[in-house]
């Protein structure tokens, strides 16, 4: 059978959404651990994680490679891969892209929103690229394993990113700006080259993501899922839900200020509505994928390519993507194709 | 082919002692990574060592279970397992055991000389044994598969370990004190009941913990191994030379006063003879394991006891250490059934 996985999720963590995550079957969720955090910091988080598998060993256990997902399938449980949404994670040190790849780490974003060490971030005026560390990072990223996320990132640092990695990168969470034109969400010319590159897209449900926000229909969403097929390619195209689900205003203020100004900034937001809007009635929580799978099946898809949607182009993903570069071709791609 | 096993070195790392490694036909070797760093500056050795297995792939890679050292025979590599002499790099955080062990920590001393958060030094003038942090936290390292290194701890606390343990602790790098009497060496009786748990002695070369010092007869030191064997049991010894190799004397410094001091200690040295001693003239480097392994069969020790002292045993006791809790007597001592 094929898994369900998703592509991103920030959630206030408690048993409630890891029994959540089993009552809607997911296999697999890329967390985000860190925004701006820093090494240290975000190791604490880390320890935070490592407690909750030992605490909820039947519910969850922490992800590493592909394999994982069909184990986590087999076992009824759901495997937690780790991701980053700034290189904050990094500081200025480019030996903690393997350390933390073997603490687990297997995305990592270039920038969240603002210039960052190595790119730039889509909120910026100017975007002024790959920076030199940036280009030196990516290709660390390359040798280890660490899949370049940009879905907060510029277009032209994107477009840098997709030139430079010698792997495919992904934007694990955002829409087609033809569809609602939001500074996060990417054009067609960009994720053509996306999918040309054999980088990969996973479909946000965030509302400020939205054509409509909040009131967005199911069906609405469905059709632009296809059109990103067709954009992309259709093996390319995944869930990234972007749920947040239980966290309290404070952390959205912490994800898009951090430490970097001490005035207020909305990011996606606005000063009427400052905090997380809600998610669409269709989509809650972890219980409610077989409503995506559901509303895919309406739109018209077949029954393989909803497979894909809902996990299947992740999990191809996955194998290509997370071991050292000379192994992932050999053996993590011989486990898939095993598994699946 | 029974695998050559160092229990301890602490060398200034180069191409150079790479290349006397393979020299040496030394499979595996338990390094120091760490003294009194903390937790950020022990991953900064951490880097210098990722870039060590990147530079030499053909000389050194990182082992993690014992498995890693039949690997290393079969490609002519030598494994490098890392360890702690000081608990310093878990600063108060019981939560970076398990981080630690991530990233390659396979032994920690619960304490160098002083006394630590967890235990008592062996030149502290009260050994109150193992504080309530030390048994959370030798409880956690029995969990994830660090062992307990008591080395340089007081003879009180290094009981205390033994009892409290629930898997077998080392002392990596001492000799007998009935042979040498100083500080660092160990009583008999704290060896028979180490013997008695299961827990496993490397024997030191370094001067300071051998008789007569730089000036020890390679006989001497053979016949030590024979009586240590009575002691322990012989199959729970083996070596741990303590090479500290190419080693400036602002290195041992460093290993004597970190940051605890501004008055100058000589631990196991003496004002006269403040720096780095010379080592005997029969083990200088890592091309001199097989003077040992000449050594130990002039004293009359047969062929199957010499294996176990230059890494067999070793080797199985690195079988049941690594791995968590529930594995290890699994999977691991399968996999060293297989090659042994």
């Amino acid at each position: 059978m094929i898994p369900v996985i998703d592509g991103l999720q920030y959630a206030k963590w408690s048993e409630k959404i890891f029994r959540q995550m089993r009552t809607g079957r997911v296999d697999a969720v890329h967390v985000t651990i860190t925004y701006h955090e820093t090494f240290r910091e975000t190791v604490q988080v880390i320890e935070q994680w490592n407690r909750w598998f030992e605490r909820f060993p039947n519910l969850i256990f922490h992800g590493r490679t592909a394999a994982d997902v069909q184990i986590a399938r087999d076992t009824e449980r759901t495997a937690i891969f780790f991701g980053s949404q700034n290189p904050s994670c990094i500081e200025d040190d480019i030996g903690l892209v393997e350390v933390l790849h073997t603490l687990g780490l297997r995305f990592m974003q270039l920038t969240y929103n603002n210039q960052s060490l190595l790119a730039s971030g889509c909120y910026e005026t100017v975007d002024s690229g790959l920076t030199r560390m940036g280009r030196a990072v990516v290709a660390e990223m390359n040798r280890v394993g660490l899949v370049v996320d940009m879905s907060h990132s510029g277009e032209r640092s994107t477009f840098d990113a997709i030139e430079h990695s010698t792997r495919p990168i992904a934007i694990t969470h955002a829409n087609l700006h033809s569809w609602y034109p939001v500074l996060r969400n990417k054009s067609d010319a960009l994720l053509r080259a996306l999918g040309e590159s054999g980088g990969f897209l996973g479909l946000s449900i965030y509302p400020h993501h939205l054509r409509n926000g909040s009131a967005c229909t199911l069906q609405d969403w469905c059709d632009m899922v296809a059109r990103a097929m067709d954009l992309v390619g259709p093996e390319q195209v995944g869930i990234g839900t972007d749920l947040c689900q239980d966290q309290p205003d404070s952390i959205v203020e912490w994800m898009r200020t951090g430490r970097w100004t001490k005035a207020i900034d909305y990011g996606e937001g606005h000063a009427d509505a400052a905090g997380f809007p809600a998610m669409p009635h269709w989509f809650n929580d972890n219980c409610d994928f077989e409503n995506l799978r559901a509303g895919l099946k309406a739109a018209g898809l077949e029954q393989t390519v909803i497979d894909g949607v809902m996990g299947g182009n992740w999990l191809r993903f996955f194998a290509i993507s997370f071991g050292t570069a000379q192994t992932d071709q050999t053996k993590e791609c011989r486990v898939v194709a095993l598994s699946t």
